[in-house]
């Protein structure tokens, strides 16, 4: 935090036009691509909207996977600037089939674009990116749509290497797994993205990435960016760094392993099972003798701790957990204790740290 | 800038939520207005699309005030999504006679809103706003145009009493008089211009102002804001308070008078009169024997201050002295002392000190 102190200094200045195109570079390297990468000052939604005013012209069709809360977003998206949108509901408690996907795609040559949510974090399911890119493959041909991910909330936690993936946009945002506070957000395209940009006909201006990508060759941005955030960046770009990607992703799954291994000896339902858990957020189910609402509000009253509860249509159904960007495994068990005074202080049935001692198994057994 | 370094809260906790209702409320009070404040996550340029998005639907024609960079963006915004723009040139030197817009909006009646920009930072040229919606009165009645201003460069540091005036929509950034870091801009919106936020056809979403307004009746943004940057935005309403919006205006006001003086004293040219002198930035011509980027970059090398130069057609043309928001006139002097300091290293002839005596002297004279 102390980075975003500095005194204010002039964007069009040498001294930040250097910053600039530093953390354009580093952010390549996160979401190891050789494309661009374009720093929007707004929150991810104003990314994912740039993704889509910027590679859809209206009219084309679209296929938007829905499996929550943020997969919903691409399609509202997506509709508001006049594509036709084909939104694939898949079952809430799960990741999308890519042999759904393939299916789908064969049937479909129009389709222009896939949106899909690399981690929903509305239900803690985290999709097959990898497989997702790969179904487009039929029959050794490569349909033509291109996949454009959302991963605001795993970007940095997870793996997504978008040019071994194939991936061809990737979008995400300052303030989950990269550590900055909110207010940035990231669209990274590859060569197909980048040459659709060119094509594309939707009316578009602040979110226009043709005038960042013309900006950033002069290591800047076309209006003035949130300047204390992208010092915040820098310095959260080098605690990345310093750790390594490799080693964040292990400590985010260390993190999902601890919870979900504490939770499960609490006796409480996980919302999905192990092949879709998501690394960086976890969402648990309420139990008979335990509304989700009211036991929150319990925690956060009497023990100051934060669950944070379901969204749009989840909400009542889940509490979740966040562990990304700057949690730590003490933080799990931190977690996990106000989960259990919780429970006791609401009459549910619990032995006291039960859950703390299973998550600490998990981390004694990690590696 | 401590405001700014507080830990990030949940954005959807109620302690922002009462955070948010008051930088709400208070700046309403900056805007003088009645209507609606929204707080957008993204720099000034969001905020003026915004305004054009949300008050203007794709066909309808639309008057842009263009005296400069910052009229020209709103021709360039409103092109971008389909309305039928008409660009009202004015000389760069002057604002927009209001008596020519009577004519222009009494010449046609299918005009639905008109564009200004109110302090015209690329020249220095301060639009006489109230005179210009005025003219929207014409023998008896009210012309229907919309009269939408950017206010990026002035806010808080020059009267804009929107009520007062009649003024319909207003944008403005943080960065400059409000005096917080770059990122968060904001929309003004009275009455009618509520109105029709309701039955505008353009499509929209991260700027989609209906979404704002829901979202704010609850005290929250529908997209996760900028939440360091608002904490800073507490802290600098509460300085704006404590000074009086009144004598921000007079200070800004001192700020012009001296520079001007000191500017003439050297025998270096104004860009503009006094009629439309700018409280908050003004702009120097070259002279016989002084290259202005030369100079600008003298100055800055030799002497460690950046002299703003001109953007856009007026490069080359002028070097520009902001002095809005943080600024006093001490900082007025330091300026003036680096200009002179400038002109005697590039051989100009020069008097050291005759400037900033002059700006000293209006200094001793006011109020």
């Amino acid at each position: 935090m102390r980075a975003a102190t500095r005194p204010v200094v002039n964007h069009r200045g040498a001294g930040f036009r250097e910053l600039y195109k530093q953390v354009t570079a580093q952010l390549k390297g996160v979401f190891q691509t050789q494309g661009e990468v374009m720093l929007i000052t707004g929150s991810g939604t104003a990314a994912m909207e740039a993704a889509v005013v910027n590679l859809v012209s209206p009219g084309e069709k679209v296929l938007v996977l829905v499996g929550g809360k943020f997969g919903e977003r691409w399609g509202q998206i997506a509709r508001a600037y006049g594509a036709e949108v084909i939104e694939w509901h898949y079952d809430w408690r799960q990741g999308a089939e890519p042999e759904e996907l393939a299916r789908r795609l064969a049937a479909d040559p129009d389709i222009v674009a896939v949106f899909a949510t690399h981690n929903e974090s509305s239900t803690g399911v985290m999709n097959d990116i990898e497989g997702l890119s790969r179904a487009r493959e039929l029959s050794g041909q490569r349909h033509r749509a291109l996949l454009i991910v959302d991963s605001v909330s795993a970007l940095g936690g997870a793996p997504l290497p978008m040019d071994a993936w194939g991936v061809d946009a990737v979008v995400t945002g300052s303030q989950k797994c990269l550590m900055v506070p909110p207010g940035l957000s990231f669209v990274a395209l590859g060569q197909a993205a980048l040459d659709r940009l060119e094509r594309v006909t939707t009316g578009r201006y602040y979110l226009d990435l043709r005038a960042y990508r013309k900006a950033a060759a002069a290591g800047e941005s076309p209006y003035t960016p949130a300047v204390t955030l992208v010092f915040a960046l820098e310095e959260a770009l080098a605690m990345l760094a310093e750790e390594g990607l490799e080693n964040s992703f292990a400590r985010h799954r260390l993190m999902r392993d601890m919870v979900r291994a504490g939770i499960r000896a609490l006796g409480l339902p996980l919302w999905t099972g192990e092949r879709w858990a998501s690394p960086t957020v976890t969402a648990v189910e309420g139990a008979p003798g335990l509304e989700v609402e009211p036991f929150r509000k319990l925690v956060r009253e009497r023990f100051g701790v934060e669950l944070a509860g379901g969204q749009g249509e989840m909400k009542g159904r889940v509490f979740r957990i966040g562990h990304m960007g700057y949690a730590g495994p003490f933080d799990m068990i931190a977690a996990l204790a106000a989960i259990e005074q919780g429970l006791a202080a609401s009459g549910f049935p619990v032995k006291l740290g039960a859950g703390i001692a299973a998550a600490q198994e998990v981390w004694a057994q990690w590696k």
